[in-house]
């Protein structure tokens, strides 16, 4: 086990009704928020109503930015910078799924820097003194809601880049399970996918010594698995749905990431598959995820075979490198029982930009992962793989 | 799942030589702190003097309280809350285990208090307020390192009660699993006998519908079942005592405690015992645990057999109460491996004041116990069973 430090101070208040207490928790950081979200579909809900009504209540000034993109644009983060501060805005509250709580990040962030937004992903600059961020989730899937990351598009370039603080955190989360009863079903399953990668991004580590954490991974894919296709089936149960949002923020609050290196490559090579063709990212970690396991396992066998039986219940029986293999390709069916796409092909991409692609993914660093480390050639030869 | 509120903003700083940071970590709360502490180990150890050095190297004034005895004595929180008020301290340290801890966190507590600190466990008085704490942990036990709970014992009468508060967590806690490397084989065993408990006192429920915290929970428990002989066997290997001292946080820091009605009548039941005969808290459990489960197991056979199944590896196979009681008895044999006492007898404790510690244990309330509700006659039989 590596040293390591950890905190995680977001308040997550969950259950049935709870965005009706939306109202008093902002007003314990102030009088005016930017309401921040998506399109039309909390409307078409009545979240929206519940949320004015909540906040009015409390007589909290209310300024709105809504059109969040998936995939979310630097461009409307700018937008955002400049009504908080023509407005003096003391708190975001972003209603919605991860590209919205992470177009609010980047707008907290960027209030108070003098600098260009886009210098958080590229420069290297610390982020400080942010506003604080207050979340109603209607997405589980990023686990934006109590990490410290953002991911941000830049249209001029399609690049997707990521940054993060401990002081990008939400002051609080507010998580209703009912909320997550009108999500299509496409949208749910993509969900899935991310929350489980994010897991596998910190269990694919080359530390050792990691049982607790190994364990408690391998309790939060576990339960995910278990209750994927229940929520598929029966949209509305409210249990299933509990279990999925829940382990949707625990598989990414970084208590997961304590004590290990992790990697990170499947959701770097994915970031330019939905930087480029602008996909459900969910979607394209299904599709890159297998490949990656296929192109990498053979670096610890060990662990992809803890990985199969534990998560996948393969026997541990016979040829070693069978079970490995069985265990990924346990996982492929189980997307594909998810209604997601497991290749390119069916994603309708073809193979003409793996190079200029994997030469993005590469642009910061000269290689990605810290499992196994991928050269440009390595991320093609993902691409073919996911082919 | 029931509705929940979770949030615990403890900073886990974790690994080796990370109790060189304490200085630079209490000046971010102030200039004066009181150090607290239990007896000469921590000065035998020269932990001690790598503590004052740190706070010396920041130029921390320091007031030294110590004298903290196992089931912390109220007398002294008092005489803390004194020296706190007279010397207008900062912050309190507590070097040392749950014992140590505690009786800070009641003077935390009771320094802004303008009555007397006892009143906090038998009045209700909410806590205000309290004075920022810090930790180096020595005894991975009591989860109080990142808990909001502190339990007492009242000399006059051997009364042992707590109270607790969100603000009572402290700031930060220092965790070097090397600093547990000279704990005598019975202070491990009784810490992961508490530990295993503290996870118990959750996973028996009521709640239904809980399955993410329930393998999150039997993850926990099979670390810990898996490290704790390693511990004895090799007291000096980091990894598994790293693995145990992490475990033995996250089993009692709350989140294992989300979505779900809990019981804590096992605990309850024990305190009765380690306040009047002073013994070690964890061996007290070693010896009422079995005894409340082989009295309660009927209540939810399933679960039993769950717990049986995942925890202790039984197959499920033939007659379920078997299978239940099966796990109740590896459950004893691991104890017993651990060189804990499972009876009374063992502990050299009669039967002639098991009608007065019942009656203690209720004292406050009619019955005890979330998953089954306990009269006194019911805690009667337990001491019984236990015998």
């Amino acid at each position: 086990m590596l040293n390591f430090d950890f905190q995680n101070k977001t308040e997550i208040i969950f259950g049935k009704n709870t965005e009706e207490r939306v109202g008093k928790e902002i007003k314990k950081y102030g009088k005016k928020v930017l309401l921040h979200y998506g399109g039309g579909s909390i409307k078409r809900t009545g979240l929206y109503d519940r949320v004015i009504k909540s906040l009015k209540n409390e007589n909290i000034e209310i300024i709105e930015l809504d059109g969040v993109m998936p995939n979310p644009r630097v461009s409307l983060v700018r937008e955002g910078i400049k009504i908080c501060r023509e407005n003096s805005i003391d708190i975001i509250l972003a209603v919605g799924g991860g590209s919205v709580i992470d177009s609010a990040k980047a707008i907290c962030a960027g209030v108070p820097y003098s600098g260009d937004v886009w210098d958080f992903c590229v420069e290297g600059v610390q982020v400080e003194n942010p506003l604080p961020l207050g979340v109603i989730l209607t997405i589980p899937a990023a686990g934006s809601e109590s990490s410290m990351g953002t991911v941000l598009t830049n249209e001029e370039g399609l690049y997707k880049k990521s940054f993060g603080s401990n002081l990008l955190r939400p002051k609080f989360s507010i998580l209703n399970p009912e909320l997550t009863y009108t999500l299509p079903a496409y949208q749910t399953a993509a969900g899935v996918v991310d929350m489980m990668v994010h897991v596998f991004e910190r269990y694919f580590t080359n530390t050792k010594s990691v049982e607790l954490i190994d364990r408690m991974s391998e309790a939060v894919l576990t339960t995910i698995i278990n209750n994927g296709e229940k929520v598929l089936e029966n949209p509305e149960g409210y249990d299933a749905r509990a279990e999925i949002m829940w382990a949707g923020t625990l598989a990414h609050n970084d208590l997961l990431h304590t004590g290990r290196e992790t990697d990170w490559a499947s959701h770097k090579i994915e970031h330019e598959l939905s930087g480029i063709y602008d996909m459900t990212h969910g979607a394209g970690l299904a599709i890159i995820t297998p490949a990656w396991m296929k192109y990498v396992y053979k670096h610890d066998l060990d662990r992809f075979v803890q990985f199969a039986n534990r998560v996948w219940g393969v026997d541990v029986i016979g040829d070693r490198e069978s079970i490995a293999l069985e265990g990924i390709k346990r996982m492929e069916k189980f997307f594909k029982r998810m209604g997601m796409p497991v290749t390119l092909q069916e994603a309708g991409i073809t193979n003409d930009r793996f190079e200029e692609m994997a030469k993005k993914a590469i642009s910061l660093t000269e290689t990605i992962g810290g499992f196994v480390k991928l050269s440009k050639d390595d991320i093609v030869e993902i691409y073919k793989l996911a082919k």
